[in-house]
């Protein structure tokens, strides 16, 4: 199974070594992000591609202080909304009609259902839905610079405030959730190159239920 | 990109014919899964494997009435931990001497620090990290279900507290965030089968920051 080898190829990045990861890949990478799934599809978040190394000097001194920040080429910040305005449901219907030529008044009954859960939900319910929706593309974006061959370092450790204000995401109605950091290992520096993977064992992390006990 | 292929393969399977996914492929993804990353590599879940017959009856009854619960052969419930005790920490540290084969005691920094964040959040706090972890853990098995031509539904639609009580999870400091479904297609039954992936276009969903604006 490939993506077995790929995960354990991959690790989380500390340190990188300046190179920049081809176009091509960083394109396949994003794809496989727009292709992941989300509940009800549709895809609460957006990914901030950021290349430009100003922007990432200004990142890594105002939000986050891991050299991977400067030392990989591309980061991808993932941002989730903050708001689900009943427009970007509308948008999202006639997203649906439009891919499967289909009229919109045939999904009434699927936007009634669900228009109505987000619009009953508090902001910061839907939000957090949205942030998990998020870590799904995320999750994926983690396995396709794996398959690239792409080394990545998934981030938490940054100020949300910080960063949100950096890219003026508050008034997007986005907020920060996490970032993937695309670039190439620098073996000689990075303590974490050849450390052993460190992950519980089946027995510890899955739990099987073969009757109803 | 053969990731990119097996999610134009994929797709939230509607309808399942009742026919079992072999063992085998259960493995392998439930082995992408453990090696999913997550932050700081804690792995704050734990994936409840339900393959009997009568215990996906009665959360079908009692949980989630989706007819793939009862026509796929398998589910994986991640369920994301309410609560992260110390002793928690403790074990993760002790597996990463044990792995590694490295002092306890050189773990003391790293320890100290991402102990004391855990300890000075609230619960609630913890918990929703702590799902959004496990959902990169299920967007990694969304993957490999489809890397192994299996087909799998990604569920929230399901009570929570139901479900929960179902499995016995609160006892464990658990709760159910997101089911994954794994079985195969009822192409004549499925009315998504053919349907048109609908994906949010990459100028909408990414943002390209070239410069510093």
């Amino acid at each position: 199974m490939s993506l077995l080898n790929d995960l354990q190829w991959r690790y989380a990045t500390k340190r990188m070594n300046g190179n920049k990861v081809p176009q091509s890949k960083v394109d396949n990478i994003l794809e496989a992000v727009r292709l992941a799934p989300t509940s009800l599809g549709l895809q609460p978040f957006k990914v901030i591609v950021v290349e430009d190394a100003a922007l990432r000097e200004k990142i890594f001194n105002e939000a986050c202080q891991q050299p991977q920040i400067k030392e990989g080429s591309h980061l991808l910040i993932f941002a989730a909304s903050t708001k689900i305005p009943a427009s970007q449901v509308d948008e999202y219907m006639q997203l649906i009609a439009d891919t499967r030529q289909i009229p919109l008044e045939s999904l009434d009954g699927f936007k009634a259902n669900f228009g109505t859960i987000i619009a009953d939900n508090t902001d910061a319910v839907n939000y957090a839905w949205a942030a998990r929706q998020a870590y799904i593309a995320f999750g994926v974006g983690i396995v396709a610079a794996a398959e690239e061959r792409v080394d990545a370092t998934p981030m938490e450790g940054f100020s949300v405030e910080a960063l949100d204000k950096v890219l003026g995401l508050a008034e997007q109605n986005l907020s920060a959730v996490t970032i993937l950091t695309l670039g190439y290992r620098d073996p000689e520096n990075d303590y974490l190159v050849n450390a052993k993977k460190v992950r519980q064992s089946s027995e510890k992390l899955f739990i099987k239920k073969n009757d109803i006990g």
